[in-house]
Formats: C-alpha cells, structure tokens, sequence
C-alpha cells in the first residue's frame, strides 16, 4: 500500500452542545495534539492504548501532544477483547488517580473498538465524567464503535452490559494506520461497512460489490472512501437519536445473533466483525421470511460477506443452539422476553423493532445460521 | 419517638424531561409499589439495600412492589462504607444480569448514602443506564445524598472519585425509618441540615440554634420541617446547576477538608457528617480570614455544631498534615493544583470557586482544624 496524502475529510456529528467532528485522512496522528489544543483542552492528558497499538503509535500521538503544551502519560492494556473487563477500568481508574489526574484534563483513545470502549467509559465515569478524544487505528473502530457515545465493557454473562453514553470531543480517523493492520481485523472492519450498505446506502452497497478485489487490497481513496460515507451515515443515525430510543437501532443489524455467537464461543474466539456477518446473514434470512426481502437480494448479502472472506455460518451443537438463545435473550435489545430484531425490507432499507417469537426462531436456528 | 401521620409533602425537583419528585411523610415504605407504578415503572425491580436496612424494611418494600404488580427481588451488600466500592458494584452488575434485569427494569437504593450511591452508579451503568427510585432511610441520605444524581464510589485513592450523574424518578423520604437511626447516624445527618443553613437560610439556622433539644429528641414535626426544606433547597440549587458547572458547587461547603479528613483516616472512622463538621468549622475560619465572615458569626457556626454533639476539631501529626493537603489535592474540587473552596461571606451567604494557596492552608492548618 502506498501511502498518499488526502485532502482531510470533516464529518461533522451534530448533538447540540455535544457536538464534534469526525476527522478522516492521511497523516493526521502527529497533528493529535493540535487538534486537541484547538478545542480548548488542556493540562494532562492520559492515553489508553494496548500492548499492540502502543508500540506502534503511542510516542507519535504522544510526542505530539507534548509539542502542542499537554503533559501526556501512557496507560496500557493488554491487547485483546479480554481487556474490555472491569479490571482493566479499575487498572486505568488507579493509574488517574496516581497522575492526579483533574476534572479539565483528559483522555485519548488510541487503538481498536476494546480501547475506545473501554477508555470511553473510563472517562465517562472517572469524576462523573472527564472528556475524551477518539484516534481509532482499526477499519472497525473508524466506521463504527469510535462514534456515537456508547462506551462500556462486557461481563462474563454478557457484551457490553455495563456501559454509558458520553461522547467524544473529536475522532481522528488516520488511514495510514491500516498499514499495520492484520488482514483478519481489517476483513471484519469491513463487516460494519457492508452493514452500512445493508441498512442504508444501496450504492455503497453496489460500490463494495463491484470492487471487492481493490478493497480488499486496500486501495487508498477507496479507503478514504469507504470511511468517509460510513462515519457520515453513523452520524446521521446518532443525531437523529442519540441515545437509541428509536432509529439508532438499525445500526445493530445483525449484532443480536452476532452478540450471542461472541458471547457463547468466549470472547476473542470471532473477532466482533466475523460474528456479526454471520448475524447479519441470519438477519437477512429471517428478512426473506418476515419482511419481504427478495430472494436475489439475500443472495447477494450472503454472496457479499462471502466475497470479502467473512464467515458466513457456523454449525452448532444442540446445547450451544441453547445458549446461544439464552444469550440473545440476555442482549440489551429485548424487550419483556421478546427479541427485536433489525429486519431488511430490501438493500438499503431496514426496519427496527421487529418482535421474533424465540419458539420460532428455535426451530429454524440451523438454517438461519448454517 | 411517637409516630404521627403527617400530611405527605412533594418537593418537585425541576430539571426538565428528568424532573421528579420528593415525597416526604411518615408512613410511605408500605406505598413503594403504588408510587412506582403510578412513574409507569414495570415489570423486575431490584432492590439494592445492606445488612442493617434490609433485614428491617426490605420486605416491606419488597412485599408494597408485589402488591402493586411488579416482580422485586433483593441484593444485600455489607452496612457501611466499605460497599462504596468497585467491588460491590460488580457483585449488583452480577446479581443483576443473573436475573436478567432488562432496560425497563429498574432499581430501588433502600438505605442510606453508601447505598443510595452504590445503587444509583449501578443502575447508570448497566446496560447504559436503567431507572432508579432513592428511599433513602437516614437523615443524611434524605436530606442530601438521594436527591440531585450524584452516584458513584470510591477508590482506595479517594472518595467518590468514580461516578456519574444519573437522576433517580423518583424519592421516597419515610421519616419512620428515623425510629431505627442510631443516634450518632442522626447527629451526623444533622450536621447537611446546618450547612444548608449556612449556605442558603438564615433563618433554618436560627431556629436550628433554638431548637436544638427538640430537634435532638427526634420531634416528628421539626423533622418534618428540616428534611422538607433541606430537600427545597437542594432542589433549588440542582434545578439550577444540574451537573455543578455553577452554583451546584456551594452544597460542598465543608467537604474539601471533610473529604480529605475521610480519605486519610480511612472511610468508616468518621461518619461523613462528622468529617463535613470539621471541615465546615474549617471553611468558616478561612472564611472569617478571606471573606469578610464576621467574628460572632463564626462563634455561632462553632456553636452549632457542638450543641449537636458533633466533631468541633482533630489534631493531627504533622504527616497527617501532610496527607490532609494531599488528599485534599486529589479531591475533585481542584483545577490546575490550585484548591477552590466554598466560603461564607455571612450565616446564608456562600461563594464558590474562591482559590486557597497550599501554603497558605498549610501554615494555618492546625488552627483551622483544631
């Protein structure tokens, strides 16, 4: 890949006194520092990354900051979904407290979706609330879990179960950190862009069709791209309702099955991008039955997911077929019992709060995710 | 203690689409349940009490949310301020997601401030924030902790360092529950009612000084009265400063020296109303030495608190001091290392944000504790 400066990309995301902005290019993590200082940030400043993004860019986004007058420290985790636990938020609320760490200081989240949840809600909570900025160096993180606000981390009985809404004061999204970036992780980034096509942007969605081969080859302006539309669409969703009491919903297509898989294989076992293309399949395929989905239109999701290497399905033990309903049953998007679903009418075009009876989805659980 | 039935007093606390309300009276832990049903709670609620609160009212309250429809279930954590802590947050997460308490579920904190808090940072946490309802059963929890959102724990390195702001729907004050208060739990609570006097009405002052002996005998009428305009005058001041940008910042009169007290002699030597009584005593002489506080004013603040039986001073070893200092650093009433206090210009009169060297406390600091 070579590297090539683009012309930076603005997405704004409109909140009201919460909002920010949305920052997408080449060679933007030395100029973390000025951005910040643009906002009015000041003092200290604790980075959270992990074992693996650290060594790679923790002095880059430090040394910056440095140069632009914050007095920065490095608090690091070990990489991994592991890490999205409250013993690293305790870890990191003892490493503030030991830099003294005040109410107008605050905190960058440099690496994947686990460091930006996980220092996300750190910063929600550590003294009701200290701001924080997001640097995302994953496909994921940039096109989704970097913005919007949902913070938190998982327990052993579930993702994402402790959590909060707090939104950052900016992301910078710096496409050359894809330079670093495992195949596998950035193949599962790509699950979320899909899913943007899915649920709202029929061309994007044609787009990743038609040029898989040059995506998947990571094709610079493609990139800049893909990201830029991804963050533009999650933003319209978020502002519409930030706190997810309607439309924002649509943005978990495919994560009900997606988060029951993660939950019974033991996290890390799928990374989240690998789970959810197989709840976004099964998703797809209660569509056909439920609301309409054409049938040459599941084929070319199934086809879609298939195409950029994803997993598609995954056969289970009848006691696994058990707990992976039990886990669905305990996600966050059940309502007295009931599982909601996002179902798609058509590509491009989905509906929220679709009620799924658990009996029916018991007997057809092989074929949904087979 | 004779029981009477008093008329039910509201307090509205104004703060928009979370605004709520007050119900102070005797006699209303039977009416939990049709409190709550009338909020359009439904359906699991939680009921987060500790092992002195719960073997005395837990089933009342329990048996009152049965009664109205809903399907409560308990979680018990230790009396006292050891529960204030990560620990016992992740044991509720846990016992929660064992019964799989759901987004429309909520929880009651049934107890005093270490509950109160615990409760409510549990419920603005799980699953990204659930309802909760405060019955606060001590005359501190009711006439502070419970009302205006401030939830959180603390950590070994200070107190309530990690929370949130999360407004309960509701607050049930049941001056019954005063008839188990242990006398120093009283006193202690006493020692909010005199700041509020302090910061805000002269005239509660007053008749805190002339009434000492009732108020001391436990007459339901002026008790009545003190947790009925304690909870205005704190609903007055939220409604204005919701997140304590502003205003909100002169209930802590008293606490930066009272917190730091806590936090050295490790939690649980002092109540917290003892500490804020030394601490307020303090504030008053910085105040009579920077503010202008006049000399039979201060008198009288020192009077106060010891007609109530409350700590006056500590001496403390001069590592003690300079612990004190330290934690006082630490406390969140601190921007850029300079400590800000809440000072008295007359009884009734406060100002926040007003700067006090470190040295300048640290020379005089065995005067303003003693």
């Amino acid at each position: 890949m070579t590297s090539i400066l683009f012309q930076m990309v603005n997405v704004p995301v409109a909140l009201g006194s919460r909002s920010y902005s949305i920052k997408i290019g080449s060679g933007l993590l030395p100029q973390t520092g000025s951005f910040c200082a643009e906002l009015n940030l000041v003092g200290k400043c604790a980075i959270v990354t992990d074992s693996a993004v650290g060594p790679l860019y923790g002095e880059v986004v430090a040394g910056s900051l440095r140069g632009a007058g914050f007095d920065p420290f490095i608090i690091t985790v070990p990489a991994g979904e592991s890490s999205k636990s409250l013993k690293s938020v305790e870890d990191c609320y003892n490493q503030l407290a030991a830099h003294r760490v005040e109410r107008k200081s605050f905190i960058i989240a440099l690496g994947g979706g686990v460091v930006g949840d996980l220092a996300g809600f750190v910063a929600a909570t550590y003294l009701r609330g200290i701001p924080f900025v997001q640097v995302p160096t994953t496909l994921l993180a940039q096109v989704d879990s970097s913005v919007g606000g949902k913070v938190g981390v998982n327990l052993m009985a579930g993702k994402n179960l402790v959590g909060a809404f707090h939104q950052p004061q900016l992301v910078v999204c710096d496409l050359d950190t894809f330079g670093t970036l495992p195949q596998r992780e950035f193949r599962a980034g790509l699950s979320e862009v899909i899913k943007y096509g899915i649920i709202h942007d029929r061309s994007l969605f044609s787009l990743l069709e038609n040029e898989a081969a040059a995506v998947l080859e990571r094709s610079p302006e493609l990139l800049a791209k893909l990201v830029a539309r991804s963050c533009e669409i999650k933003a319209e969703v978020v502002s519409r309702d930030e706190t997810e009491t309607s439309v924002r919903a649509i943005l978990n297509f495919g994560h009900t099955i997606g988060h029951g898989l993660e939950a019974i294989s033991g996290y890390g076992v799928y990374l989240h991008g690998e789970a959810i293309a197989i709840g976004q399949i099964a998703a797809a395929r209660i569509s056909a039955l439920k609301t309409g989905l054409k049938e040459n239109e599941l084929k070319r999701i199934e086809a879609i997911f298939a195409s950029y290497g994803l997993p598609t399905g995954v056969r289970l033990k009848e006691d696994k077929k058990e707990k992976l309903l039990a886990a669905m049953k305990l996600d966050k998007k059940v309502s007295s019992g009931v599982i909601k679903f996002v179902l798609a009418k058509s590509i491009g075009e989905v509906e929220y709060g679709q009620p799924v009876e658990e009996a029916w989805l018991s007997e057809r659980m092989d074929s949904l995710i087979a």
